[in-house]
């Protein structure tokens, strides 16, 4: 069986200018990952007719599919129907269903009046199947041409993300019959990417040809990926699973997760199997933690609040932090997370507690804490513990790290104060 | 003058299986942009010797400048380095400076053993310049050929800034002779894209052909930015602030700010400019607003904590909300938010304060709550306006949507009750 293999082209000025981050790529190469498709290229073009019809046609040089996202809202820049019309022949025509949906949006929804631009949304070329978009104004379009298959989706991520599931993969899975693609993930942390890849050298090394291992870093963890590619699903798994328990025995010691999960999924799981709950006393993260802890579904069995005390009048006030002790071991110090710790955990009545306080710059550095300077506390009513870590650069990278460490820290605390 | 044109190519499976989203291309963007390079196309493809190659030849044909990211690792799947070697010509040679750097960065930065896959990154192109890389162990390459340059820079995104910042843009602006763009942005909230459209309409059309309009919608705002292109620097300047000043007052009634800014940055500048001070008391955000305004440089000038009361049992025992209110109105109510802004006005001793209790879903729906009801008060101590929302769909743009909403009320409050 042949390989079937997609090409992502995405249309917008907005992202050739850098103000907005392509996330919809990402997700569109996921879910096509899963039902076999593989990802060859992805382009990015402004909106120009000669570059979308340039695009259009190297992409589906050597692919079975061509994924089209933006450029199909209701203002003059956005110029990709007319184009895809012209590229695919035919004419525009105005769609019965979709004009109706457009109508009901306007009216019942938005409550708003339905002006005479947006119908043209109902406009659409005659010779597409229409993917009718229940979460908004533009509808996807499946072309088909010369034994190729193009779609044409809205930009606005969860308009995409609904025709996606709803209404692509459903038509591809039964346009084309596809070979199986699998993977198997694991997570690691506080070991870098070179040394990972010392340490499981011979292991990979002998690898089969169609089992592929990534290296993918990230704020110091590193995700190891294997992919497999087969048409044979039984013997492909079976492979992936002796591969996938040699490769985690062989980094056992800086395991977070053999899931594809974030380490805020791997915390949240690992006190969810426990019944237990967690809160946070932030500085210099400013709830950071709080969000990563609180953006997965079901955050209310492990988690009840946190008190986000940036300030050292709030550090005293909410959380006991004594003045004495700031004053001779400043904010940033192992005695004040350790109190913020203790005090949080009775404060918000949880079985664990972490507490950050650290110095994200870009002001506030001196020569004995420069800028990335933080102390973590993580623990229970019976201990904590406490580390210093130095990160180094900007703002962002620093909260990001600061967070991760934290997460991981109290991880670790859990595992083995089980 | 002729237009400086680049293509940017991002390397790595990783961007084509979706297991990471590319926010390097959007920085690169923006800096070349400043600089007066228009990026016309961007690609992502695999670690494929082909498919290098392949990016190399079609993104050179009509373009100046070639920038590639990533693929230059000290692992087996990083091929970068060898297919550049390989298209440019010569062989791989030992770099001493690039040696000396890794040898610090091992011995006193990282404190690891320095291992020969970590020298190998030392090995360069002989036909390239070394671009020394401060922040990481892969050093930039930049090579000329038929006038055009190809530069080549790591892709971790601290590493690849520092590159783009010190090295990469200094020499495109000794080595072009650039025109000049500038950009006009402006923020709104409560006006959808298409109604924007219709207001401006005639505005828009007598735009002259070198200015273009991009309307870029995200999350209930819309964001407006106009891009000039001259070699006369004076006149543009002049040409887009009339337009801009003109564009203003068409949208007065939902402008947020006229700078280049997020809600956030707005909000801080304004509460900055006033000496006032902000608090939140999140429940369904879960700590994400507070994240959102700590993020920003200085925030401690405006903000000193925040409670996040997730559990209904911290908002009684934290924020003294009415176990009465919680029974008869719900957590989710405009009773409750008032009670939580109003306590944590004073708890936090701030000018300002924001509440929200809100259903993200996917979970926790009612038929007469259903997820993504929510609702937000916000104020001072002599007056709190509440608003209620309906959101729809997922649990991240629920929490998006919340805080972005959030934000732009206590915004409006500031503004108007000044």
């Amino acid at each position: 069986m042949e390989k079937i293999i997609a090409s992502i082209i995405t249309i917008g000025d907005e992202l050739l200018i850098g103000q907005v981050i392509d996330t919809n790529s990402a997700f569109i190469s996921q879910e096509l990952n899963k039902i076999g498709v593989w990802v060859k290229r992805r382009v990015a073009v402004g909106d120009s007719r000669e570059e979308i019809i340039r695009a259009l046609n190297e992409e589906s040089r050597d692919t079975n599919i061509i994924i089209i996202t933006g450029g199909l809202g209701p203002t003059a820049d956005d110029i990709t129907k007319p184009v895809l019309c012209e590229y695919f022949g035919g004419k525009l025509v105005m769609n019965e269903e979709v004009r109706k949906h457009l109508v009901y949006l306007f009216e019942q929804v938005f409550r708003r009046p339905l002006i005479e631009r947006n119908l043209k949304q109902a406009e659409l070329p005659e010779v597409c199947t229409v993917l009718p978009n229940a979460r908004g104004t533009a509808p996807g379009m499946w072309f088909e041409k010369d034994g190729k298959v193009f779609v044409s989706l809205p930009g606005v991520p969860h308009e995409m993300k609904g025709l996606i599931t709803n209404e692509v993969l459903p038509r591809l899975q039964k346009t084309f019959s596809m070979p199986f693609i699998a993977h198997r993930t694991l997570l690691t942390a506080g070991i870098g990417e070179s040394f990972i890849a010392e340490t499981i050298k011979h292991w990979e090394e002998k690898l089969p040809e169609h089992l592929k291992l990534a290296y993918l870093p990230n704020y110091g963890m590193v995700r190891l990926r294997i992919t497999g590619w087969s048409t044979d699903k039984a013997k492909l798994e079976n492979e992936l699973n002796t591969e996938f328990a040699q490769l985690k025995i062989l980094v056992q010691e800086w395991l977070v997760t053999d899931e594809d999960h974030t380490l805020p999924m791997a915390l949240s799981k690992l006190l969810r199997l426990k019944n237990k709950t967690m809160t946070t006393a932030e500085s210099c993260t400013g709830g950071y933690i709080a969000h990563l802890i609180t953006a997965i579904p079901g955050a209310s069995n492990i988690y009840k609040g946190s008190i986000i005390s940036y300030d050292n009048e709030i550090k005293i006030k909410e959380l006991k932090v004594s003045p004495a002790t700031l004053q001779k071991a400043g904010a940033v110090s192992e005695e004040v997370v350790k109190e913020m710790a203790a005090a949080v955990l009775m404060k918000m009545n949880t079985d664990y507690a972490l507490a950050v306080s650290g110095i994200m710059g870009p002001d506030g550095g001196s020569p004995e804490k420069p800028v990335g300077t933080v102390w973590v506390a993580a623990g229970d009513r019976n201990k904590l513990v406490t580390q210093k870590f130095q990160f180094r650069f900007d703002r962002d990278r620093n909260i990001e790290m600061t967070a991760t460490q934290a997460l991981n820290l109290l991880r670790k605390f859990i595992v083995e104060h089980a």
